[in-house]
């Protein structure tokens, strides 16, 4: 990211053939980016060990899981993820912008 | 937040007096929150140590600094402060919101 500001737009980005992911800012200790679906993409149910981790739906609309908990997500909707429990895009109803962000960064 | 899935929207809440702040999720290692402006409100400069943090415009307008850079955002500009830079709000320009996270949490 070339300085401190910068404009998500430029990183929103769809695949017909799969979910896309883009960094937004990484750090030591928080990571930002951007979650790209299709109507019918997913996201597999997985877990961070260590680090917490939230979305925010941006535009359009999905059906979410966090641990036992199945919610249709949409614009304005923080899914909040706590280290370790298993959460994931189960189906994207709509092509939907999702930011993401985790602490500490994943990789 | 009463489980893993909450609107944002009903965490908006600006006060005439001065600019607001508000807890979406807190975790061991993350923090997500709201920052509300009136027109004319701001943050003073300050920084964290040893904390990266980003705001997302959310709505609205307002000049912001990170280290020696100023510059107006708005819907969509993230604004990344790593760990020890100086960052704030000049002043909000329009009712602003704007979600914040933070890896530490403060405090």
């Amino acid at each position: 990211m070339p300085g401190h500001f910068s404009n998500i737009a430029d990183a929103i980005h769809f695949d017909a053939a799969r979910a896309t992911k883009a960094d937004l800012a990484r750090g030591l200790t928080l990571f930002a980016g951007l979650n790209c679906f299709e109507p019918g993409q997913s996201q597999h149910i997985h877990a961070h060990r260590g680090a917490d981790k939230f979305y925010l739906v941006l535009s359009g609309k999905a059906r979410m899981t966090v641990g036992d908990e199945t919610l249709i997500a949409e614009a304005g909707t923080l899914v909040w993820a706590p280290a370790g429990a298993p959460h994931g895009v189960d189906e994207a109803l709509e092509r939907t912008v999702m930011l993401v962000s985790m602490g500490p960064p994943p990789g």
